[in-house]
């Protein structure tokens, strides 16, 4: 098809690709790393009532979401910024910190939507080589001149760098006057504090979160950033030279009672990774091999066949889990952590593979 | 304050300034152009229960909306494009249509967003003069190289161009092979037919709306395009470059629901127009200049006393218009239009700021 009305730019883009949504009954769903249980009931109480609102404009700055966000993060709603997703939030980083002519570092493997941001927002950048296992090059990433991104835990590997690794590399990158952003969108299901600890010591930290794993809300787009308000004062500027009111009212009000249900977010959170490490210790008694998972999925290699048999064996059978083809990671399959019934479903359904493969 | 670690591009940037959003208890809000009227009952009812499938994420791309849209309209999906706000579809427009080395034309006096969006995405653009009586001069928007975009109605001013000089601009930018963008945020208060009926003919021609005014749902966030599927093809690039699922589930489902319930559409549409024509003639009878308005607002410059003087004399008794410190619209006032009993009430609170100041 030709486009004969579209930018040179538009017309050269590769846009990311995310997880299919396909809507199967009884379909076991474990390729987009959704919680598999329902947000908190607070949710539901906080829609009810509100449609009649929805004629007025929502609060531009998300101020009583923001206040929520500050409240358990124990920080001022100032070192707070709110998105349309955290996907949102991290497009907006481009433009706000980074230039055309220095090039921000990521790791090689990683959350394939940084690349896509950077070539809409004309921002160079370099990948930088896993180490042996998939392990992040920490001293790699500071090495460059411009700003640096992970995501801790990393995706699609799920393996968590420790928070002193995550203050050297914050260290590092202050002393050049460039900033380090740290996407902790699993950060919820790992052992290891949040950067958002480090907040007090550096100015040049941007932590960014999602509501849609932790907090089961992937339905209702809400995510978040972390910093001190002069790094925030770039978020703010860009968003408002893209869309004044990015989060509505109804995702206002329905996040800032999710936020302030702790002891439901834990209770869940916990389930998933009690959950996880039985599914990690089947695999591994079925021969995969299996990183250490930090996050709500885990990332394993089969043993007995190929990683991409297995991912169109699993589907034939109503599983459906996420590949990709790159060389170096095309055996391994990023599997979701679903409910303990649906993880017991998939290891039977694993053996019943491999039983009619031999 | 210093910004240390701000791009070049955000330290330099003018955001977009909305206009303010007060929660003052009795005011009467007549500043952003709000529908006095609550959304459709059917939103309600589409949000009910929708709390746990929050969970998921959203259709990436709001094929359901899309539908409803494309019912509504006599379109096919593939004709309609849904964002955060139209807003966020019009951003999207300027790195999808427009090149950095040929200037975008818009109209001198319009909707503000416009050169801001063309800054962040670095798009050089022209402000094309405004012809005697702030008509848009048509000729002028179409007489350069690159693209050309315009509301219509025209906002601040509420003026709207006939259908048959829409179809003269996008047959003069389809013979350069450029786009035309008409913007019908205010539409369905005017008289002409939309610009949609066009689409079979020009396949360059871009139609954005929104249902924050016509459908009150402002707080929800809703806009779309209408055009040729190869034409749109460049904002869903862009999209997927930027943020996979830019509407939430609930804005897919509460949408969706107001967008079917075109008798509701209908009635409150015509109240406002109604309310409309009784406060502009209102305002004529106190000697006030008023343009004709074919949009949800009145653009009025008083006879007795200054624009600012007045802006000032309203908000100190409750009620919230907009005017702009620009040198050749200083004088007006651009007021919403809300209930009749609203309108009725600014037009008594006129008449003693009149009397208190002879």
């Amino acid at each position: 098809m030709d486009f004969p009305y579209l930018s040179r730019l538009a017309r050269g883009i590769e846009p990311y690709v995310p997880g299919e949504q396909p809507k199967v009954p009884g379909l076991i769903k474990l390729n987009t790393n959704e919680n598999p249980y329902p947000p908190s009931p607070r949710v539901e109480e906080a829609l009810r009532g509100k449609a009649p609102q929805l004629r007025l404009y929502p609060q531009s700055d998300a101020r009583t979401l923001r206040e929520a966000i500050a409240r358990r993060e124990g920080l001022a709603p100032e070192q707070v910024f709110c998105g349309n997703g955290s996907d949102e939030v991290l497009a907006l980083c481009f433009p706000a910190f980074f230039e055309p002519d220095e090039p921000v570092r990521f790791p090689a493997l990683t959350y394939s939507f940084y690349r896509v941001y950077a070539r809409l927002f004309g921002i160079p950048f370099e990948e930088v080589p896993m180490l042996p296992g998939f392990a992040v090059d920490e001293g790699g990433l500071v090495a460059g001149r411009g700003g640096a991104m992970l995501p801790n835990p990393n995706a699609p590997t799920g393996l968590q760098l420790p928070l002193s690794a995550i203050e050297h590399m914050a260290a590092a990158q202050r002393e050049k006057g460039r900033v380090l952003i740290v996407d902790e969108a699993y950060v919820a299901f790992g052992g290891e504090p949040s950067a958002a600890t480090l907040l007090e010591k550096y100015d040049n930290l941007l932590v960014t979160r999602t509501l849609s794993k932790d907090h089961a809300l992937a339905g209702l787009r809400v995510g978040y950033a972390l910093g001190a308000p002069g790094l925030l004062e770039g978020l703010v500027r860009v968003k408002d030279s893209f869309n004044s009111y990015p989060l509505d009212s109804l995702a206002i009000a329905a996040a800032s009672a999710a936020i302030a249900d702790e002891a439901y977010f834990q209770k869940t959170r916990d389930q998933v990774v009690e959950t996880r490490e039985f599914f990690r210790d089947g695999l591994l008694r079925r021969g995969f091999a299996v990183l250490p998972s930090s996050a709500n999925f885990v990332f394993a290699r089969p043993g007995f066949c190929g990683g991409k048999a297995l991912f169109d064996a699993l589907r034939a059978r109503g599983i459906l889990v996420r590949r990709w083809d790159a060389k170096e990671i095309a055996e391994y399959l990023r599997i979701s952590i679903g409910t303990r019934e649906e993880m017991e479903t998939v290891l039977s359904v694993i053996d019943e593979i491999r039983a009619s493969s031999v």
